[in-house]
């Protein structure tokens, strides 16, 4: 007998992570995906998932499912929040809650008025190397933080097609490190400015968008700290957080895909780092996942919500604002 | 429709490992446990195993069990195993099939007669590193091998009670080491000169084993190796391999729990090593039952079986009549 | 039988380097030192050398003497340049050349009218860590450069007195990132934009300076670069540079005092960094010397001369601009 | 007016060394260099030593020549070692002293009897590195060590005539590595196991000797050793030593030429080791120049003497009969 149903909405890359990690962690719970393509339905199966649907509604409809998990598009987001408040069940949805300002206040508007739980997946946060590397800070062990330093780039850039509508590299890479900024900081950005080009490839300056960029960003505790990023890492996905402190400094470093080194005549070399996101995050999704649930079943707060959204999304509008004007934008003036 | 059923024998510290493995990497097969004790029941209960015996017999007549994971005392190891041969099982057995090479005779007998696949688990053989580590050897990167390296230490000595039935050092721990160079080289061992001492606690020494132990081996294709072990070492689980070839040097190195430095007036500090093997090979661990499945499945040999067991049981028994005859002993004197 | 003469003017920190260098390089020279302090004569004592005096002006009327070194302080550099120009001495001088773009226009003036080689001390720029990653930059082992980061940090802060006249962080400290940024880029900066506060002690806010800075500059090749800078690392002198480029990624790293690591229960520590400039550059201050003295024999132009010195100190002012106003400077707003 | 004289004997590769560290350390002693090559005499010309010499017994003759420092072939360490005491001069000989137990003896009796100190070229002892290690060993931080593990390996084997006159690897080479372990343990050697094949070159099998080989040492406080040495490790110098101890572990790993890292598609490479000797214990040689001429002006007794020359040679004689009768060979069969 499961305790209760938890409905995953989209079984692209990300829904089959979140579907997985739901029937690995939590065999006491029952699992109910809803797909519409072939590949979905066929993972569906490959993997026994008990329930295999292809409406959304009817989930909606079915009083044993508790809470619902969006990994659907990203601008359907929105409308399917909005549906899984009314229904009252309980909400964890992909970033980002949408590019608009005006419309994640309406989705706070929506699950505060419902009285439903919404935890947003800015799945860096429970990373548990950016997790010791908080705890470090907490504890005291660098004193007071002066400069944080994130270093955060992708081994390869996403299709065309994908940056023309993902609101562009600050609304769809960068944000995970604006969030980043303020969930180690414990403190809010109050100004940024930002440089960036096309270095990677000219389609993407052609799509209206830049593929290089470094910012940055003051926080009212006084930190100032430097973000740079890049579309394109030759040498793999580059994590990198760094904080210097008035006692000492705080590292996270990347994670090389094995521990064995090849010495040579032209000296020693190390393995590649983790591909890509799913593989560097895999225990943090796990550990996403399973704080969701956790939260749940204990009626405990979500530690990342709506508030954390609208945050980052008006810190990438500043970002891109900074550049397209070339000046310093302080953030009381998008929110 | 399952495909068909898997029955795993104990539920202690590893058959819950293989269990819980099980049923994530394969839910298209179905999991039935045996266990007499509590603790078995309970984390079989709670994980929602789908059959939950006490009767090993029984899944042995179970016409749907078409394999069994033998996790059972290291005692009843051979027992079961003849009884799963004579009833047509495919078998994964936990290390050691027995301490005494003539009952691994009678095992490899058994097995043979039935004609059932056996697979025994040196979860080593399995680790991603040292996969990576083999695979750069074979590979020509460093030449012709020319001296190996093990360093092989617990960061803490098990209880007593387990020292006086396993059959000490060399047949509990260091068996381990003895197969990895086995694997690394693919070359038999023609002789050991083992020193060892009770440096850790003198209780041990009262068990009738020693707790900190230096061997060299000589291998049939020229390679010499040092292996070196102690029951405790204080920084954690040491778990490291090199190579010296002709043309440079290959490492496996130990892998930190996470990436975070702390850096202070002192110096930089890395975080400790993953504990202990649960989770320095959990990844091996999970390949390991991958590797034994698929190789039921396919049809194809199994890739670690009885007579891996017999070797390094006889590399063991000639490590401790060097220690306790004071001279480099060849294998040839034991098999 | 001496080559020729060397006057080093000056005996404090930096002019006991070079001259303790002059010395062990070049036995084949004869050195003139010049000191008006007990400090400095007993240092020339102590070390035998074969000149000891105290007026530099005699040097200068000394046929023998073929090049002086000047290692005065500050303020002085100027009035000394000009002097040896004059008496046609080949001139090495310690940074900065001064703190006005005016006065060194007039120093350009003075050497180029004499004729003299005059080389300016960035010490950074011999330092063999710092050429090897130019030499792999160079040899294309990252294709083209699209990110630069610098990080430098000194353990303490300087005293007072020394802040409240040398110009300030960006034109004692940080002017050697900003020369080590055109060095390895080959290319001049365009604009920058500074962030930065008084985070490490009070006092050198009173003085009139910050202690904390972010900047970041873009370059005429399209690079963009972030520098980091903080008059306090707790953990050591702290001298990092990473290159991004299309095709990999160029770090160079700090240097622990020595190899050795301590394992114990809380993880492993290994040493704090070579504690400030005189020990981590120690190769890079005989290597400067060096290539000065060759330079002179061989009759080849100075590696780095008095263009830099304007460069570097325009982009200086061009921060300290860009921190009072809160905008990103353009550099052709300066020079 | 300087001090005193020192006499250097012999301008060979390591003579040279010696020659310049006491030059470039000791602006305030005179240097004497006795040579009878070209190649000598050109070195001590454009080094503008003050003496050049070919004749030694001079120099024994001279009374200002307080301290001779032997670096003439090693065949003829003893004589000038004996002559040396018998003209009153305070001693520093590379090592070794001799290969023969018998003669080492007669040079205890020769240095003794003439009541002068004698110090003995074992330059590992004075490397930072490994001091720092032995420091910390020493404070504690480990507890008691149990397991010694030292692993050396030359970069490429010496010419094959050098190798016919040397000794062989104990006696040349590994002889080193039993002197770092009495030095780090200080502790005698009670036994040792030696495995070794040629592996390298065949041509070194010809010569008498082998070129690959792994030994096992007992110690006094009970400590096991492994040593494993190679003629040539293709990726450099390798010279690393770890301890493992009741409360931690310690390590001294090798230092790469620089610390730029090139991270590629491929993963990250990083620098070769410092290549040879002369580079890797370029410091040690200097510390060992320094504490000679200190403690004989202070009048400490020597660090490293004749007992340590007859100890280590002892240790290799063991080693060479270990690996001849393939057993352990108990120390006190030797001495």
């Amino acid at each position: 007998m499961k305790a209760f149903k938890v409905a995953v909405l989209g079984l692209g890359r990300i829904g089959q992570i979140h579907a997985k990690n739901l029937q690995q962690l939590f065999p006491d719970l029952s699992l109910q995906v809803i797909t519409s393509s072939d590949t979905g339905r066929n993972f569906a199966e490959k993997n026994h998932f008990p329930e295999i649907g292809d409406d959304f509604e009817r989930s909606l409809q079915d009083p044993g499912v508790k809470a619902v998990v969006i990994c659907s598009p990203s601008d359907t987001h929105a409308h399917y929040i909005k549906r899984s408040a009314a229904a009252g069940k309980a909400i964890f949805c992909e970033k980002p809650l949408d590019l608009s300002l005006e419309v994640i206040r309406e989705i706070d508007e929506a699950v505060r008025t419902a009285g439903v739980p919404l935890m947003l997946g800015f799945n860096k946060r429970f990373d548990p190397h950016l997790g010791a590397l908080k705890r470090s800070l907490q504890a005291g062990k660098i004193g007071r933080p002066n400069i944080l330093r994130i270093t955060s780039r992708d081994p390869a850039p996403p299709p065309i097609s994908y940056i023309e509508s993902s609101g562009g590299i600050y609304m769809d890479m960068i944000i995970h490190d604006f969030d980043t900024s303020r969930f180690l900081l414990e403190s809010e950005v109050t100004s940024i400015f930002t440089r960036a080009a096309v270095r990677v490839d000219p389609a993407i300056g052609e799509a209206g968008d830049v593929d290089t960029s470094v910012s940055i960003l003051t926080f009212e505790n006084g930190v100032m700290a430097t973000i740079d990023n890049s579309r394109q890492a030759a040498y793999g996905y580059d994590q990198r957080v760094e904080i210097l402190g008035s006692d000492g400094m705080l590292q996270m470093n990347n994670i090389p895909v094995d521990t064995h080194l090849v010495f040579g005549r032209q000296g020693a070399s190390q393995p590649p780092y983790l591909d890509f996101f799913l593989e560097r995050y895999a225990a943090a999704y796990r550990e996403e996942m399973r704080v969701f649930i956790e939260a749940l079943r204990q009626g405990h707060a979500m530690p990342v919500g709506v508030e954390d959204g609208l945050r980052s999304t008006a810190i990438a509008i500043a970002a891109k604002r900074s550049l397209d004007e070339n000046r310093p934008v302080e953030m009381k003036e998008i929110l």
